[in-house]
């Protein structure tokens, strides 16, 4: 991808994404969501749901990234495009203030994939590892504390005040931590996300994850993505860098 | 120190003073500092050294403060301090770049007090803990991955470009992790800190830490410090709180 041969020893950051390649989203959003509907007598159902929420995640950032509009927190383009997809539906009227609050909520509080917390505790043996997303920072902690993600620091999209994948993102991150941008790996399950880490100077490390999108929908595939290092899990990382 | 009835039960978010509060800076820097005029065959008293170095401290971040001069980091203000020191003392030429950089670095990674991981532990279970230290971002997160400290996340005054006491500091943690200012408890064993809190609404907890200042000098003492707490350790400041 950066034409460079990769050297694990150059690097000292791990920057990890979070939904998707650290976390389940798509079943954790799910399930909190068919609960609230069912709750509601409403019909609709969370796995449908939840993907057309998450469809229209990279187009509103894109606005942010694109100047379009100013700063806004992710959690205020979750509530937009939550507010659009159920007057879509046509259940606007059903659902209610506080219920629309817990559903935007419902990305602070995800499942991790199950080697996600052995995988990080190992890699944080060698290297500092940090949480990288365009979830806000409050959003990320809220994240992490709660499935027992053991990063060193969190670190968001939010402190550059734009999204990835701006390459000013990457930048801020690698500037906090002190360091050269291609002395951090970004680990993502996006090609779009590693793209612009390796626009940015950044390695990377792609990791497969088809359940990503849930049953229904196609995620990125590793013979799709060009990185660095391509693996299938966070121990699966550990080996591919050599760590014990 | 508020005026207003202090409620446990309003707070969501514990903040953490490092230097002095969580770590003993005396003792490590003295140390290192010890080691490196021994290899350089310097007669210089490492405690006595790194207690002049701390009192140009407060000066020298009381100067970003007041716009007298351009954001720097911490890293930064210890190297010129640690300069003119040098100079003072006469041993500028005996003392090279190589050696000035691991006095700098010293302060990146120090011992934990006693009791801090055991209390922070214990606070975690039921609050957002995190670091809120005039230490840079990068410094903070290689201290609390060395001293395996369990913050949540890592929060400094690098992300507001200024230095603690400027409310922009704790207005900007509060702001981060989506809480206001009140639902935040700054915990911290300096005077000066704590005011800086409270005048930005913060709430307040005094941790007494008598040797910080190492042996021959004094610390803050509870009795010259208004907080809405006050203790003598991380765990009985979760007593104060009713933490199990």
């Amino acid at each position: 991808m950066s034409g460079q041969e990769f050297d694990p020893a150059s690097i000292t950051v791990l920057a990890f994404d979070i939904f998707g390649t650290t976390v389940d989203w798509y079943t954790g959003v799910a399930r909190q969501a068919a609960e609230i509907f069912t709750e509601l007598g409403l019909g609709l159902d969370g796995g449908a749901f939840v993907g057309e929420w998450r469809d229209r995640y990279l187009p509103s950032m894109a606005r942010v990234q694109n100047h379009e509009r100013d700063w806004a927190y992710l959690d205020t383009l979750h509530r937009e495009s939550l507010d659009d997809l159920l007057r879509q539906h046509g259940v606007a009227e059903a659902v209610d203030e506080a219920a629309r609050a817990r559903l935007v909520r419902a990305w602070h509080r995800l499942p991790a994939w199950d080697d996600s917390v052995a995988g990080l505790t190992r890699l944080a043996g060698r290297y500092v590892v940090a949480a990288l997303s365009n979830g806000g920072f409050a959003l990320l902690t809220h994240l992490a504390k709660d499935a027992k993600l053991p990063f060193d620091c969190i670190l968001s999209a939010e402190l550059a005040r734009t999204y990835k994948p701006d390459a000013q993102v990457y930048r801020t991150a690698a500037g906090l931590l002190d360091v050269a941008p291609e002395q951090v790996l970004m680990v993502a399950a996006h090609k779009w996300d590693l793209d612009g880490a390796a626009a940015a100077g950044l390695r990377t490390a792609f990791v497969e994850r088809p359940r990503e999108k849930g049953p229904d929908r196609v995620a990125d595939r590793a013979t799709d993505v060009a990185a660095d290092i391509s693996v299938t899990s966070f121990p699966a990382l550990a080996d591919a860098l050599g760590v014990p």
